[in-house]
């Protein structure tokens, strides 16, 4: 056998994807399970779940933080979550009976009550005579507005349930809305790591290039300007200012603002109302590669809320190539894998609020691996809106 | 960065999931596959995997103890299960066609008996001269009263097959027959570890809390007052007597048993029959999370069979929303997970009957492990059935 | 507990599937990724993995040696093979916006040309100032008659692009045409190992078997009757003879090839065409369990060309009962499973070719595995055909 000598002696190509390196994820960036350092600094904070309709005498499957777990409400109005296997033989609770007290195991009846107390096992020795050795695992509920939240950390360092100043006043013919939609995707999960979509709120700039220029303008005319930006720690995460000069002449300072570890308060991009923000937002990390955004808004009863549009529709009206053609968050975020790649990153310098955003994140987990408490409050105060008007009188309020 | 002081310093929950070890299995429980002591074990016994008309010309793929195998029947009437990658270059024989005496690959026309011999090989030289060096791997196929067994043990242990008193005597006008509709799955496989679904029969506890009380009778009444339960050792397994003084005055002393090692003897629990169980039916491990079982059971001929009814309906009609209202066996069972998790389990008094079932069973894993033979017999004598009437008449009928 | 003594004494089953070992592959044969000795041998040559009508300004998901890749064709029509990573955040480019110097990323809009250089960045100071530091990542595309090629090796080792001299003339009014059907697969990709279906161009017996005898003729008289073989190494790969006197006495002579490293050169199987091959193939292993057979073919415009027909209708419209009785190639060699099992292969008198592919093919391996080049030509001269005629005519012609 011979070989011609066929190679190419001229010109040498070059960066071709030839020998890259196998990509690879930061952990610490990804976890969000029990007994990994991420996981348990996520675990010291509450997590909304659900709303206050999904807890019925009929029960149902949750995830979050990748732990399964079954949510129902009893007879006396108390929602309950426990763990899904029965603490005797380990069928699950999805099958069980609600009933007044509790939850009833399908398969040899155990009751347990929404802390996981047995109180009833109808084919022991007397109901059970030693019910007081046997607990279904269990863990606390918080209701807040019509939205629930989950504590999933270890008791003794269970925070007070933090609350919103947006929400203490609600003017009149306002209400607060829990809303489940997951922004735009009717309720389904986002099938990516919580991170990829969180971050993104500290990123500004994707706006412009995304929502603005790239799929039309999705949101409205005062966004589509390329804005002046900076960014700032603030005691529980960080805040972007977005400053743009609008064709009137009027200056508009947008707030926007991430708080640990998965709080997002973002002011309406259709900018309807001046002011303050009037939601606040929570990243669920669903498990590692599943996320949903549980939302609590204050708004007019009865207006009708706008919707992100892409060629004229939404989100779920639309065919594979508009997805191609007009891409938004979903597309660019999902479209970094179902988690990203960090070791194929490179930041450039409109990134610097993703970076910042890390650092705080990164901070958190080492206290928490080092024993301390990580950065939270009982109050917050709100400082993300849309402040519009003269450019002294504004600046300063966000 | 500060932090107020948020954590909540009175009471703290006990009994959270928070902490808890991640959940594992009792290998010796699950393994079914070959290699494995519990899988050894169980090639020591005959297994149904199939009715007569299963093997056909047609070759039809099936599953054993976790080995793939193809089935069918030669023009001479005899049933054939093989390996089935062809033993020359591995092509499956569910594309080979089947001849008066055996099987052919589709690939290069190798030609193979019901015990692997090969017959011809069309494009060697004469049509093969060395095709005594070749051998389709196989397995010995026994029909039973149009129910197929395989032998999948070492061959110098094979055992007679054994036969069961019951069927010995069929009173006129009716038959046995041959039933793998999977307890009223219409043939579906269960996706869960066959133990799961075996132990349950020594736990006559769930038919009172499950079947009973639930989920609306599923039965007959009967059935649906709780028993006083007793467990005993067999010579070959172990069974429980179930006795309730009727309303009519009369004592039913029910007797259900297994059989090493995934036998089943339950008398119907329509109570059609008084006396001894007119079935025996087999848990076959499909594979370590399929299950099926095989029933061959006595009737008289034409008589309609009576079904379990959920909410008026059968069981594959039922919606999600019915499932978990009127939750059975597959929904208790499957409800466990794929394989359980043995290190959560908390067995209680009414267990008792599982705990000894899992006790002669691992005893058999031992045996055989040691080199010894397992339990078994040529010829069965059942002792199951619903004995109704004096008490002192029937407490010794089983 | 007690036993009866049953074990057979007698007759002792031979050959059973009991204790067989577990089944592997030889890792070789099989392997195509980036850093394996086989995958480093196949990059070194150039694959096709499209037609030219895939590159367009909509981009498309492309997978080639396990490796997925973003393809488009920007508005100076150069097509365009990237990373699908966007090297700043990872986003895919297959939500890029197709320009007319490149794609541009729909997350912060970096923009890349065929060749990776980064030509904007809106979002970064004076739209990038540091653009040559970034590079995505891209391999150099060729197209040959309507074919797509791309070389995925090194650099430094890319080789001229090999033409075929069947090719050099086309004779009026015919025409040469890139096609994608995967060989009756309406372009769908076969779920199995490459070299499943590649060496099978060097085992001519199939043809009589699966071809002719087992499921019908799936081609013409003249191919149905059994040949006589031979096998014959080349320069480049092997050649099989296969010749058979015809019904009316002439000398049929025809010559199949195979050319390192996945190159088919097969004459028509309905012989259509006396003389050289009409066509070149490449089988494309899309990954390790992918695969798709690529043709470039000379043909008369506007005419017909003749498919395989299995049972009267062509293989998409089989049923499943068809496909087990009129089993084609698709059959039999993803029949031998995703990956067969080397470990549980019998080669035997008939599989010479396969043995001689296989030979030549690791000597490649081992040839890039020591620094050397592997064998390769610039121009290849054609030998397959089918060569009707005298013997002495006709027996030297390929």
């Amino acid at each position: 056998m011979s070989s011609d000598v066929s190679e190419t002696p001229v010109q040498i190509d070059t960066g071709t994807a030839y020998g890259m390196a196998a990509p690879d994820f930061d952990a610490e960036l990804v976890e969000v399970e029990a007994g990994t350092p991420t996981g348990e600094m996520l675990r010291r904070y509450w997590h909304p779940f659900g709303v206050a309709d999904d807890a019925t005498e009929t029960p149902k499957q949750v995830r979050i933080l990748g732990e399964d777990l079954i949510l129902f409400r009893d007879g006396q109005g108390r929602a309950g979550l426990v763990y899904p296997r029965c603490c005797h033989r380990g069928t699950t609770l999805y099958y069980g009976k609600v009933e007044a007290t509790g939850i009833r195991c399908c398969y040899h009846g155990w009751l347990f009550d929404v802390e996981g107390h047995c109180l009833d096992m109808p084919v022991e020795t007397d109901g059970g005579q030693h019910k007081e050795r046997y607990r279904q695992p269990w863990y606390p509920v918080h209701e807040y507005h019509g939205m629930l939240f989950a504590y999933l950390g270890p008791p003794e360092h269970k925070p007070v349930f933090p609350t919103y100043d947006i929400f203490d006043d609600v003017p009149d013919g306002w209400h607060i809305v829990a809303d489940d939609n997951n922004i735009g995707l009717e309720g389904d999960p986002t099938p990516c790591n919580w991170l990829q979509t969180h971050e993104n709120v500290m990123d500004p700039f994707h706006v412009f290039v995304l929502h603005a220029g790239f799929s039309g303008n999705q949101f409205v005319s005062e966004m589509a300007a390329m804005p002046d930006v900076s960014w700032h720690f603030t005691d529980l995460g960080v805040k972007s200012h977005q400053d743009r000069v609008l064709d009137d002449g009027r200056f508009f300072h947008r707030v926007t603002e991430v708080v640990m570890p998965n709080v997002r308060i973002v002011a309406t991009p259709f900018v309807e109302f001046e002011g303050r923000a009037t939601s606040v937002a929570w990243t669920l990390p669903i498990s590692r590669t599943e996320t949903k955004i549980f939302t609590l808004l204050k708004r007019p009863i009865g207006a009708d809320r706008p919707r992100a549009m892409y060629n004229g529709k939404i989100w779920p009206d639309l065919t594979e190539e508009e997805h191609q053609r007009f891409p938004g968050d979903y597309e660019a975020q999902v479209g970094q894998g179902a988690i990203t790649s960090h070791s194929e990153e490179r930041l450039a310098g409109s990134d610097r609020g993703v970076s910042m955003f890390r650092h705080v994140f990164r901070k958190q987990i080492k206290t928490v691996a080092d024993g301390d408490a990580p950065v939270m409050t009982a109050h917050y105060t709100v400082r993300a809106g849309n402040y519009i008007g003269d450019r002294d009188a504004v600046i300063e309020l966000g």
